[in-house]
């Protein structure tokens, strides 16, 4: 890949660690508690229509999940939402924010090559501000990283920020995650470079049918292969 | 005040706009609710006790703030909490996401003249990611700022972290804000400058009770003082 890359960005959830496979087992979870109380089969359709909704306001992350499951959960029952599943859904909530973070194989491996060969790297996710710092830290895996940029967003403007902040020219950065819709489409688009790693399941919202043909991206199947893309195997 | 003061951050909320007073109004409307279902008398003390429990895994913000009004709401009603209440508190919750901002009096006037004097001015608050970004955008107060930092808390740790990364030495720094524990004891701590403009009102978790005695601390009455301090008026 391209010698001028001077900055290798990861994306985090999914990524670096697991965290969409926590989020189906709460749909699932949630879907289970409602199911007694409605006649709506697609719970957790349901659910995803309302997170949408809320998108705009609310944001990424577990709260703006939760507080998604209790409107979903008031709306579905019609008035007769018991009360003490809107606490078992705030614990559900809870459950996941206080979840240990679980970091991909190979993950600090390639980490730690990177570094040994003076790439500045970062990590630049979505979500809540302070989930995403506490899932950092509990990681160890913090002692990489020159930045930790937690985004509202993943769209062009966001990553072009980012570049402006850091001075960093976009030819000389390197965007990796699971998300080609978040991770790589809109760096490509500023001309940065990007290498797409799929996690075993993609949220709707993240979904993109077509790997984009562009002289600046990889598909990767597991993280090693960072090491072959950068020359460094 | 010192000469070699190079940046100048604000605190956003109760600082550049209103804020606390939204919270206060939503405690109040959220008690209103909650009166006729409940024998408790001190519905707001309560809240606050479990926004306080609450405080290490949802962090700052409205977002937070809701789901403890809901948790709240749920405790207090032991088990009867009525569905359409659980509905009125997510919607005030979302009323206060799409709150205009009202900047205070006198802060733009103070950006201006502070730009013309070529200082760096930056955004460190708290919060919503998202929300927060939404505020600066709509305070149409954007570009007289370099930077905006969202901070999950506003310890002496996170204030070193943003001088590190922007290369800033402490006795360049002036924060200015309205909280002596967020916004002023933690940067003089670290060897910054910092100046207090009190709010009207202020957050029971916020308070500290003496002002404090050092050569880099200045007490304001308003956002207009900043001008005389920094020996430009």
């Amino acid at each position: 890949m391209n010698k001028n890359i001077k900055v290798i960005a990861f994306d985090a959830d999914d990524t670096l660690w697991d965290n969409e496979i926590y989020f189906r087992e709460a749909e699932h979870e949630f879907a289970t508690l409602l199911e007694p109380y409605t006649h709506n089969r697609n719970i957790v359709e349901a659910l995803f229509k309302t997170e949408l909704q809320n998108l705009p306001i609310y944001g990424y992350g577990i709260k703006g999940f939760t507080l998604s499951m209790i409107e979903t959960a008031t709306e579905l029952t019609h008035g007769d939402l018991p009360p003490a599943l809107t606490k078992q859904i705030l614990e559900l909530g809870k459950s996941m924010l206080n979840r240990p973070v679980t970091v991909l194989e190979g993950v600090e491996s390639v980490l730690q090559q990177l570094r040994q060969q003076d790439y500045k790297l970062m990590v630049a996710t979505k979500g809540d501000l302070l989930d995403q710092q506490r899932k950092v830290q509990q990681s160890q895996l913090k002692s990489y990283f020159h930045h930790v940029e937690v985004m509202s967003d993943k769209k062009e403007d966001n990553y072009q920020l980012i570049l402006h902040q850091h001075t960093i020219a976009a030819g000389e950065f390197l965007m990796i995650g699971n998300s080609l819709k978040s991770d790589v489409l809109p760096v490509l688009n500023i001309g940065g470079h990007a290498a797409h790693i799929p996690y075993s399941i993609t949220w709707m919202h993240e979904h993109v049918d077509q790997l984009p043909v562009n002289p600046n991206f990889r598909s990767l199947k597991h993280i090693s292969e960072v090491m072959d893309i950068m020359g460094l195997k």
